[in-house]
């Protein structure tokens, strides 16, 4: 008998996480980028990788673009390539730190006209969603300060909510606006969205089509963060997540590599919050594989998310309640541990097996050929990169 | 020429600070409390001694209460005691975690009766509001759980929502409801209240009456706070301050002792949030004289905020705005240190004698004959604990 | 097929963890200790229950002590006691936190004479070892300091040189001291013995019978405990565990429950240095059960090591070197994972019964009516506890 | 009455910082380095940028290399040019890092050709200490590995100690190894000399004449860090300081800048220890000017050290001990305070003018045109940078 049943397996089918068009192209630390055979020299490069991590998975149907890193000369043309290979075009990306104007901040600088710049590029970014159909316009501020009394914190707050208001006026339809926080880094005195508080605040003030971008990544040392993600449910404002893993600070690793205990806990809030399946949460990844090849390192971390949602699933909520209830605090942990110690990946398998993928998608892609093809093909050109 | 211009000096002379009446009593961890000559044994030798650290500084005119270790017969009297010797009596706190129907919940409890219980003991707390003439309920959710799985996070937040709510609408007058979070302990998996967010969301759905309390040692580590003092004020929610220090956990320590530049940084957002000497904005020590004397180890404290507050009060805003403005790093960084390096002390000591104060609380304290005279006097009773 | 192979079972079977006579008592926090229906009110009802934990598992065959908390008359008798119930004696555990004298330090204090009655203590509890038979003397140095300046760390440093080389000289046969390090707690400044360098360094200059106790709640958030692990193996100066953890702080949850790919991970590296089932690393437990029941607390605990270790020991050696040799990261990582991820409880519970054991033993305590029994029988007298 | 004794100014006469030359350089997060106007394109004018540090403060009497970065023809040149500045060449360090070949260690890879190779590049830095006539071969590892199981840490540290031997059998008279550690990064799973500890087990195997180095912003969340220089200064083995400030993680920030108080406290044990002014003890910096200006960035952390010493050196010992022995917490950490807010600055800056140097170090920089110099002659050409 399998160890997930066929209402769970239902609702595996309908999961997607979507890829971070990065994540094909180089990452490194401060210290070094290592480049690697095979790596994309353009966002089509990268769409044909991300594909073949959902051919192998069925679980990555769209890519997110990083703007000015995807730009290119015609998105319909882009879309049309993603569709062409299975996936679509996601969340589109803003990115206000890597212009020299935006030393000293963008949307919250001191200088209106930089604020500016950095208002229109995020107009341009909407533009690009009219283009690829993306919904989400995901911003991450890199903006902060490093040395107390170099920025006027409540003034760039304030002027944080004038830029916010103006992009978001700007959006149609069903777009939205996902503002991510993060703790720290590049910035190491204060960081305008440190916390889930402020991304929270910041959006409640602009409007319904507004919501928080939770990165597993981005919060301080022992921070409890399934329960941030029940009070953003609860609250109607986790828009997307950005997974990763941790040990340390913003480390970016494969999903559920750091500490797996953590993403099950993280996915059982989600389900009992109502986020899985919910188009209002939408599943994305944000990694970096420095060391790792890079499209299998995608499979494992998309593989990572399903194989944990199903173990998120299982859990007897029944006999949850009634231990949670009666005050029985070994027996309602018994409960959580017991679905997180089943192995359902030989479930998974066959049932992979049934609907026509493979049972081992690591396996497969490996046998695939091609690796060995991207490694062969791409010579010549510029490896994609962060542009840092 | 002193250090300190008349302006400066006048700001200074509207401060006070809240003492807790517990500071005066035992405390330590849950390894050893050390018991001293001369602790109080009832509220009235607490609020007595809290009047010996207001005597030495004039910074500190209330007394806050915490029920039900400060239960007394009559309010009405205590609150004569304590006007007698030239203090109020202040905040009102409440304990939901000594009750043993409390250890799983109070607020939150899955159990309506116990959450009944809990409602009514703030009601009381509220009953004595009314007789001490003290402004607000300060609430801080001992509430939690250790295990995963223990609790149900989204239900206890309903819940907590619920139970405020009632509390909140006994509240009459000029009354406020202040909530506390805590990052952790005595709960060590999650606990209800951990962040700023969650008591802001919390006391934002209540009212405009229901305030956030910040007590500085009640975060993750490497957290900015005084970024959340400005939030909070941007924001309109700071309506305490639950003034130590820490180097690890939520130590306890006198306020401004392991990291004094901290506390200045905290001390510059309230000047530049307008939240110095508004009455929205309480100060209160909350520590824990584990192995120091007591009383001195207020006066120490009170003179710490007071010190740190001249610091912050002569920083030159013009130059560090004009810093600011054009980007100069460490010249912006250089008008706040040069502000935090200025010797003050001398200063205050000569403003202290102009005002019929000692110049050196400390030695004053120490000459007074109070602490001998506790030592001999107090014998016998029980010395005031936290009743753990 | 079973999941775990005859030499696997055969190393399981040599597995033994020595469980802490006070974990049966009250413990909790400072804010409360909440008592519990059937807790012991003596050494001997406390051996009684760490001998049911015994008698389910067949995991736990010692018992440690704690002095003075467990003083009895006669050690004899109490290890006669023991040997009834299928137990023995196991490590003492010497206290000089709880003693007024010791407020400012024990084998550190200033004061010679206050040093010469914490190495009494010392030289007291190895007489109990000469009694009872136990090897190993754990020292716990609560010892530190609140405030910059309280102290003079090197003074105490070297006086806690001096204090236990005195200890030490006592020491006879196959008798060991045991130093534990802790990073902070009851101490919020300085603790004396704060991390494995200086546990390592102080105990080196002992002797060869002088080890490092690594408690997995002792640490920095973030620090890479396995890595500690390895090196103190490497280093032949790993002498116990004190098996527990922890979100936050020195939380002292149950062994495994917040963060199980960790404890996989330290197993792992106890396996890679041969300290699985070496008479030189005892494993013992150092837990609290605040808000669950104690003995099954402890059933769980010896559970969880036991059935952690299973999934460390089926890692596959040969796949994961070649996939380290070969520089192939995934790989590499997913060779732990896949035994981290094997469900070895079914042939765990099978192999339990092969012996005569119950296959569940958290249902056969709960079946067994001796929780009822003390329940009704230990009425009247004083429940133990750490006598804070 | 000046605030610094005769006796006290002769000691900070003998103080001397080394400064790095790629501090100089531009250096930035992952995310973007931005360049900046004036910025070095080689070894020699990143030295003549440190003599200008020197010039303005007569702190900084040596400037230490980075090899490969600071490669040069002839260091005997270099060399010289340095000496007709007023200042030496100092510390080589070290990097094995940014070769390809290192994506999985150097040292400690497992393959013996790399590892070779790191040894040469450490034999080669060796030949130019010996035509330098530097001193130390500082070693920062940045080995590790970002996910369990991709190393073998227990080989790894065994191979460490290898290569490390080899190394240090090529030193000759007074030169000397040291051996810095690290919390993480880049490595995010496990780095190999993650610790002092590590970093002293390593060096201890050695000899004599290794040692370790303790950058200051290298350690766990929390960690005392004057408690591991006192250690380090107990065992002999504090070879050298990198200093610096972080409030996260390694900022790398000015020294001083996060926490200064933290600053005095390590400047305090360095005191207590016979650490200050010893040759066997080091000074240097080893910061990032992000987003500040550089060479005054320089001008501000020498100062900082200087400033901080001298707030370190009119602590009084003889009350502060008196308070220690008598327990007086609050009077023995008062006499630390007094120290530490006593401002020194204004008897510095006459002591300055009356050695012929700048009152204002900072101001004299300012007008000294040099910036503007170096902004307009500095065209062309690539700036230093740290090549990642």
């Amino acid at each position: 008998m399998s160890t997930l049943s066929p209402a769970v397996l239902q609702t595996l089918e309908g999961q997607a996480i979507e890829l971070p068009s990065w994540a094909f192209g180089n990452s490194g630390t401060r210290f070094k980028v290592f480049t690697t055979p095979g790596t994309p020299r353009d966002p089509y490069e990268k769409i044909a990788d991300a594909a073949e991590v959902n051919r192998a998975t069925a679980l990555a149907p769209s890519v997110a673009l990083h703007i000015p890193w995807d730009k290119v000369d015609s998105y319909d043309d882009l879309r049309k390539h993603a569709e062409d290979l299975g996936v679509a075009l996601g969340t589109i990306n803003s990115n206000t730190f890597q212009d020299d104007d935006y030393k000293f901040g963008a949307l919250t600088h001191e200088d209106a006209a930089i604020r500016r710049k950095a208002i229109d590029h995020h107009l341009d970014c909407i533009d690009i969603m009219d283009a690829t159909g993306s919904r989400d316009l995901k911003i991450w501020l890199a903006e902060g300060s490093n040395y107390p009394g170099q920025a006027d914190l409540r003034g760039r707050q304030d002027r944080l909510h004038e830029s916010l208001s103006t992009i978001y006026a700007r959006l149609t339809g069903e777009q939205r606006l996902v503002l991510e926080y993060k703790f720290f880094e590049p910035a190491f005195y204060h960081t305008d969205v440190p916390d889930w508080g402020t991304s929270y605040a910041q959006v409640a003030a602009l409007g319904d089509r507004a919501m928080v971008c939770l990165d597993t990544g981005h919060h301080a040392p022992g921070t409890n963060i399934e329960f941030i993600v029940m009070q953003l449910l609860r609250l109607g404002k986790l828009g997307s997540f950005d997974f990763n893993s941790r040990f340390y600070a913003d480390d970016d690793l494969i999903v559920g590599a750091a500490d797996p205990f953590q993403l099950f806990r993280i996915l059982f809030e989600v389900i009992r919050g109502g986020g899985l399946n919910n188009p209002d949460v939408a599943f994305m990844l944000d990694q970096c594989h420095n060391v790792e090849k890079k499209i299998p390192g995608q499979i494992r971390s998309v593989l990572n998310v399903q194989e944990m949602t199903a173990r998120a699933l299982i859990v007897d909520h029944d006999a949850l309640r009634a231990a949670q209830v009666s005050g029985d605090v070994l027996a309602a942990n018994a409960v959580l541990m017991d679905a997180f110690y089943t192995d359902i990946r030989p479930a998974l398998a066959a049932w992979r097996e049934d609907r026509g993928l493979p049972a081992d998608p690591m396996a497969a892609y490996a046998a695939s050929g091609y690796q060995e093809k991207i490694e062969t093909d791409r010579v010549g050109g510029v490896q994609a990169g962060w542009g840092a």
